[in-house]
């Protein structure tokens, strides 16, 4: 990477549209523009000083022909998204003139961006800090109302500023320790020991608090992942296309994923809700078939709500046959589906239901055929939505979760110090290796260019 | 249609990327806007008179919340391109963020726009005119130089120039007639009609040339189309990899067309061939099959050029074995690939060659395999490109080929009418005819919604 090369890139998503946009930035993203474009408008250029945060109108023209008409949008280091000298073309959607527009500004001494680059640069000109940048990548990706709000509060910085305050501590921390350290030989003890170790406390608690919110946050981001478990025939796949129906089309809107990538997904109650379906469970003669159904075991494992589906209208499996084989934790949540209750003569329902919930389920009557029981249902898995204050700090990023962990582990060696009375200079090496930690997520101690490009390699390119 | 409700749109290609724009136009345009966007500068306001192609920087918000860090551009009317107040908000090229400004936009009184309609208004406001409107759609879908420099000089008027001469050409014939049946009585001849039978004529060469141009112009715009025949193992398919390998990354950036859909489509001397890949013709003991493989046939009348693929090891049949079956026309090449040159003994080469050359058919000597002899077939392909001057007119569009064909009926009948001494008001109803069929191609004569909606429903919404 040379932070002095100027790069360019198509920024829209990729395919054809009305209108794509190419983003150009760095050094010579004005001269390099200027050498492609002519505005209608007579005696107007790029390179010009004045122009900026202006649309131009004209053309861009390879060997006297016109490739296109377009808008060009100029803008002067540092007001930029980059913090550099930026130009962004507006022209028409059409991916052969997009390429041939990429071709005259590699020919103008431009190269391509890769993933992230613009952002890259973005926080490398102190743009944005590190953990907004990323909030940019979360905030394309971000396909609910929760994981927006995440993304954007992230974005926006106010998360950073949470852990700007904790840095401010600890080194406050530091300070005091070393001061001490200084004066060692004198026997002053500037930092009274009692008020330390109730700041590093203090201290700990957040690390925990903020760490314990990846949970939460790893789901708003990607998705609760809801386990349909049942035997064949239970009508598993009705239910999955029911609960999918009402947004399913919003939902291929919103980001397009196709049924076989990631299972499939549905936007409830402002959060995504990652469905897995899960081959039937086989039930023999008399006894269940417990043999080549460990991967419906463990998907239920991975699950956060498992629902249970069962046929009404059969002798249905209850789970305890089942919890032997798998480790279900406390924070999973398992809600029995009693299906095709349509199917069932109307005085039969109350008993069969007293006898589902006898074993205390969360349990819900539906017919997945006809729809019935479906907003009940919708309801039990809205409320399994993890709980977040509307100004909750919340980690959604695994590298600050594991920042986060280190952290952690920093404060809890200083306090054993503290409380063991080890010696100052030892403390003080546990507080900065914590300061450093913190520090990885803004990014103030992250310089090399590997940890950069790692950041920065989901993005999309021209971002 | 209401030409005064506001519209808006993503106009940028659908999915997930670094931007997105949406694009608002109408009356309410600027206000709507102005309603969920908060300049981060304050003290500027959208719908301040002066705030015109300037960019600003803000935060579209909702209920409080900030649902994106947006750049927004306000274009005042007439100045843009619909020729309506229109605003271009740039925001991260998120789905849900997209979503979420449309129904912002929507409860502040847009309604979503329909394929082409900020184009069709573009038309209807005088912007553009019907042929130029058009040729916006065909630049976005241009593929390959050829199509794009096609549709290039349509949009930017030289197409629309040549019909408006015609045109006046057609008006000033009308009057002359028209002046000679005012005066009938007195027996006056304002129009001499030798004078008249030679404009005539010249209408007719010009309308007939513009007519026979469509072809032409339909292979450069939807590809030459190459019919690769041959006996099952004959080496077609690898010549069909061989041939799309070169630029086919290129390919696929270019237009995203799928193996399925068209075939397979390569632009090669900066025109788009498709490449029609067909059942082999199987051969039994002594005689060929010729059952069953009809549909080899109709494509091969479909193709304007035919690469009969012969395997040089084996006893390839000869088209002529074909022809009775077939009906190839004059316009249709066909080009005879000996394959598998490299598995023939060199010195048994020149004669095959000279046997199948004796046909006096365009032969060339490949292994697909090795890709010997690929750049020579190359050459021959692209010597089926039809030749057009750099500043030639040519029709590319169907609707506009209707027309000439029904315009140049219209002046044969003029014709006819003026060597048959036929009374003034005949002869002048069929100039209008003409004049009529001229004016549908840049639309000075349409007016009903029906056909509009018709030429735009191929567009992508948000142009």
């Amino acid at each position: 990477m040379l932070p002095s090369s100027t790069i360019c890139a198509v920024s829209t998503p990729s395919g054809q549209g009305g209108i794509a946009v190419i983003r150009i930035s760095g050094d010579r993203a004005i001269a390099a523009c200027n050498n492609l474009f002519i505005p209608v408008r007579k005696g107007i250029s790029l390179t010009d000083p004045s122009v900026k945060n202006k649309i131009i109108f004209g053309n861009v023209v390879k060997a006297n022909k016109v490739i296109d008409e377009v808008l060009v949008t100029v803008f002067r280091a540092p007001s930029s998204y980059t913090g550099e000298d930026t130009v962004e073309i507006s022209c028409h959607g059409s991916p052969f003139i997009q390429q041939e527009i990429l071709k005259l500004l590699l020919a103008n001494g431009c190269r391509m961006a890769t993933a992230g680059e613009f952002t890259q640069r973005a926080f490398l000109n102190g743009k944005l800090d590190l953990s907004q940048a990323e909030a940019v990548g979360d905030l394309i990706a971000s396909s609910s109302a929760a994981a927006h709000r995440m993304a954007m509060q992230q974005m926006r910085g106010h998360y950073s500023s949470m852990f700007a305050r904790l840095r401010d501590d600890l080194l406050h921390f530091a300070t005091m320790m070393e001061l001490e350290l200084d004066f060692s030989e004198e026997e002053v003890e500037f930092a009274d020991r009692r008020q330390l170790l109730s700041l590093a406390s203090h201290i700990e608690d957040v690390i925990n608090r903020l760490s314990g919110s990846f949970a939460t946050g790893n789901v708003i981001k990607n998705g609760i992942p809801v386990a349909i478990i049942g035997e064949t025939n239970a009508g598993k796949s009705t239910l999955l296309n029911r609960l999918l129906h009402e947004e399913r089309a919003i939902v291929s809107d919103v980001h397009g994923t196709t049924r076989d990538a990631i299972e499939d997904t549905v936007v409830m109650g402002g959060v995504l809700f990652r469905f897995i379906d899960t081959a039937g469970i086989r039930n023999t003669a008399d006894r269940l078939e417990l043999l080549g159904i460990e991967r419906t075991f463990r998907k239920m494992e991975e699950a956060a709500v498992i629902l249970w589906v069962i046929d009404l209208t059969g002798n249905g499996i209850l789970p305890e046959a089942i919890y032997e084989k798998t480790h279900l934790s406390d924070t999973q949540q398992l809600i029995l589906v009693l299906n095709k209750a349509d199917r069932l003569p109307p005085e039969c329902l109350p008993e069969k239901q007293a006898m589902y919930q006898a074993g205390h389920h969360d349990v819900v009557v539906i017919s997945a055929q006809s729809g019935a029981g479906m907003d009940k249902l919708e309801e039990k898995l809205i409320a399994c939505i993890p709980a977040t204050g509307e100004n909750d700090v919340i980690v959604s990023n695994l590298r600050h979760y594991e920042a986060l962990t280190k952290a952690s582990e920093a404060v809890r060696q200083v306090i054993r110090g503290l409380e063991t009375g080890a010696p100052g200079d030892l403390i003080v090496q546990d507080v900065r290796e914590c300061i450093n930690q913190l520090g990885q997520i803004t990014g103030q101690q992250i310089h090399t260019e590997e940890v950069l490009r790692n950041i920065f390699r989901n993005f999309c390119i021209g971002k």
